[in-house]
């Protein structure tokens, strides 16, 4: 029925909209009534830049970041070292890395983790990429930033074998105590990684 | 940061949809990766049905409602009732009624209700045009369905002043126990006006 108060056309925007991670047909409609007042203001913009990401945004053919450029901005930066290599699971993961800013190295996006439970195999990951570019000769040092989940680290034993093989050095993040974070909510796996990764003092 | 590493574009559509209600920065950064994925599948619908939205749908300047026509489809549909014009807060509530089937009457948005404490007055709904309605002389009942809120109730009280003055029958929707409510639940107030309106059985 509620089709057709509005015409067709709110109700695809609506069906639309609840596809958006984060929201849900509830909160879609509400989204759409807001919009609607906000036409000028919010409505019309959003389609705007929605059509324009949709036509400019590509995929990097070389570390798989998105960017209006084919090779990304990143993978054509030259104070950016060469020698080491990035490995994340997804885009929002590279720019998290970003965002924190310690480091200016290359990325290579993976675009999931392994998860048999979900049928994701090796096939559905850039990894014939990662080896090409690993072992290309410039790469000294590949760093797996990857996710301290299950898949995650499942992905990150299978590239170590796929590039320890080739001769190249693999590393990952360091588990501990994150910056702020209080013991006593910590799980005791990350307690015991803290303590048995402990650093020395002065 | 951020905003270098795929461009403006994407950051404008971040920053767009952290404005969207049910969105903030952090969701809708982890939106617009997902549409990303599905740019041809979302994305891009999205952004077509946005701007079609934008460009066809009006407000009706006879009741408020959001259509692609002015008057909209409920005020041209001859198969309502014309003698009861149903009072509502704004779109969603109308949609509420619509979805529930209830009553196949006209409706007539205020756009607000009245709070003085965010700067709401009565000539921030859409009052007069209201009057000019329910006294026109078709309209014998006038149901004010608004929020049970502190807002809804004060604005509910001024249009019941406004409109008896005038000579029109007023109603508003019953209190009482939601349909599936349970008693343990349900509020003091909701519990005693469900008891004051109790209904005789068979």
């Amino acid at each position: 029925m509620a089709q057709n108060l509005a015409g067709p056309e709110i109700e695809r925007l609506i069906q639309l909209l609840a596809r958006v991670p984060g929201l849900g047909p509830r909160s879609a409609r509400r989204a759409v009534l807001h919009l609607m007042k906000k036409r000028e203001d919010l409505l019309h913009p959003l389609g705007e830049a929605m059509r324009i990401a949709a036509e400019r945004i590509v995929t990097c053919s070389e570390c798989g970041n998105l960017d209006t450029m084919d090779p990304c901005s990143i993978c054509r930066d030259p104070r950016r070292d060469p020698s080491i290599l990035v490995v994340v699971e997804n885009v929002g993961d590279l720019w998290a890395l970003e965002r924190a800013g310690a480091i200016r190295a290359s990325y290579h996006v993976l675009g999931a983790t392994l998860s048999p439970f979900d049928g994701v195999g090796p096939e559905d990951l850039s990894l014939p990429k990662l080896v090409e570019r690993a072992t290309g000769g410039s790469v000294k040092e590949v760093i797996l930033a990857l996710n301290a989940t299950v898949e995650g680290q499942t992905t990150a034993h299978y590239i170590t074998d796929l590039l320890t093989e080739a001769g190249v050095k693999v590393t990952r993040l360091a588990h501990g105590v994150p910056v702020g974070g209080e013991l006593d909510y910590l799980d005791e796996g990350t307690l015991s990684a803290a303590l048995l990764s402990r650093t020395a003092i002065g």
